[in-house]
């Protein structure tokens, strides 16, 4: 499997995707999803793309996807994450900010994970990154992440945001402009391309979320830790929210980051 | 003046300036713009072909805009009120969301704005409304704010976070997801086509990036005061930083924020 491979779905899902935001029943919850949350028609139709697509490769392999859950674990195969809409939340709102994110790896844990791609559905912005390119490409163009220590903008997700936010405030008196977009992949993309200084979530997040977006922000030359600064390279790559997430442009940016956070007023 | 000649530009708009996300020198300021803030090479792009279109048209008009400041200000004539850009930030750093804001008053006060014009850039999607047409046009479809009293996701801007996130914390404890997109009059847009329920900013805003998106919202049933609940009716539509913005889907949100943001514990 090639990055080519990811980026033919890619522009499959372009072709299709984008459509299903206005369709007469796109917020019409089908089922809930082995990950736990309410699958939507775009969830759904997102991953069969995906998942016919890959299966069609013919590669021996185990798929861990937000909408199916896992099929045919086996720790000796190459291992597909795949959040088929990051963002579902917005696009069945018709905000136009969402996302697929894509990570194969050759072993269960996130730093096994060799290969990453994320496609903003709406922009058709792709990012990705092998290991050991050192770079995250960005629509091709081989991008790194920002090396001064301004922090102007803040990205954040948060699923409880009356108690995250203050414990967030000691971080956002070193901007002057917070973003919340609503897709954790992305948010790490924009990271690793040098769009934004730092993203954050103390919400646990599913690695299928975070999985291609870890090795792009570190191949692009970041930082990516929980919260509270601990590895996450051994994490399994499950379906559970596992972990909360800092990702830093560098090392500098996280050292102020996890200070500010870990010595928050609120925690 | 009509739509059809708004969404002509927006059409050119969307044909040019896109590709800007990426220029080389995307994030070099030519200067400082009318209204304080400084011009990029997209600002500038976007207002000579807005700028130049609307004069083409032969009516005789004022115009407001960020960049250029006001021309041919005379209160008997039409008042374009023109943001090229609502969102540089995040274009300039390369996240995919922003637009352009336009509106059209037969005097000099918010309350004579008659027409408005917004046009996300990146996903092309189109929000109009016309005073007495009661509605707003999400791409070509009559849509109306959300009437149930459920509050799914805030929507916020903020130029001084951590002063200002802690005032909206009572409110964020009614929600469960927050987003900040960084582009004002995007944030009205989607409360007026029912994406949403609520867009606040503590933060004072110039007329020019809410003057069509209040338009929009009240034709399409939803309610839009200061952060305080005071009428704005009546403010001068300058370019000046004049005023918070509270904007809701109906009456029963507007006064459950309201009682949320005056009897915050951090005011």
């Amino acid at each position: 499997m090639t990055i080519d491979d990811l980026r033919n779905i890619g522009q499959e899902l372009l072709s299709v995707i984008p459509r299903y935001r206005f369709a007469e029943n796109a917020r019409t919850g089908l089922r809930t999803g082995a990950a736990g949350d309410t699958t939507f028609p775009l969830d759904e139709a997102a991953e069969n793309i995906i998942v016919s697509r890959i299966k069609s490769l013919g590669e021996p392999l185990s798929i861990v996807s937000e909408e199916c859950g896992i099929e045919d674990e086996d720790s000796s195969s190459l291992r597909v994450i795949i959040d088929p809409i990051d963002g579902s939340k917005n696009a069945i709102n018709g905000l136009p900010m969402f996302c697929t994110s894509i990570a194969v790896a050759s072993g269960t844990t996130l730093d096994d994970v060799y290969m990453g791609y994320i496609v903003n559905l709406i922009s058709g912005d792709e990012f990705w990154a092998v290991k050991g390119c050192g770079a995250c490409y960005f629509n091709g163009n081989k991008t790194h992440t920002k090396t001064d220590d301004n922090i102007e903008i803040v990205l954040y997700e948060s699923q409880r945001p009356s108690e995250e936010l203050p414990r967030m405030n000691r971080l956002f008196s070193y901007t002057v402009r917070t973003r919340c977009l609503g897709a954790t992949a992305l948010n790490l993309a924009h990271v690793a391309a040098g769009s934004v200084s730092l993203f954050v979530t103390l919400s646990k997040s599913r690695s299928f979320d975070f999985a291609a977006g870890y090795l792009i922000v570190k191949e692009a030359g970041g930082i990516c830790t929980d919260a509270e600064g601990r590895n996450i390279s051994t994490i399994h790559t499950g379906l559970g929210k596992i972990n909360t997430i800092l990702a830093s442009a560098n090392a500098h940016i996280h050292a102020r980051a996890l200070d500010a956070l870990i010595n928050s007023h609120y925690r």
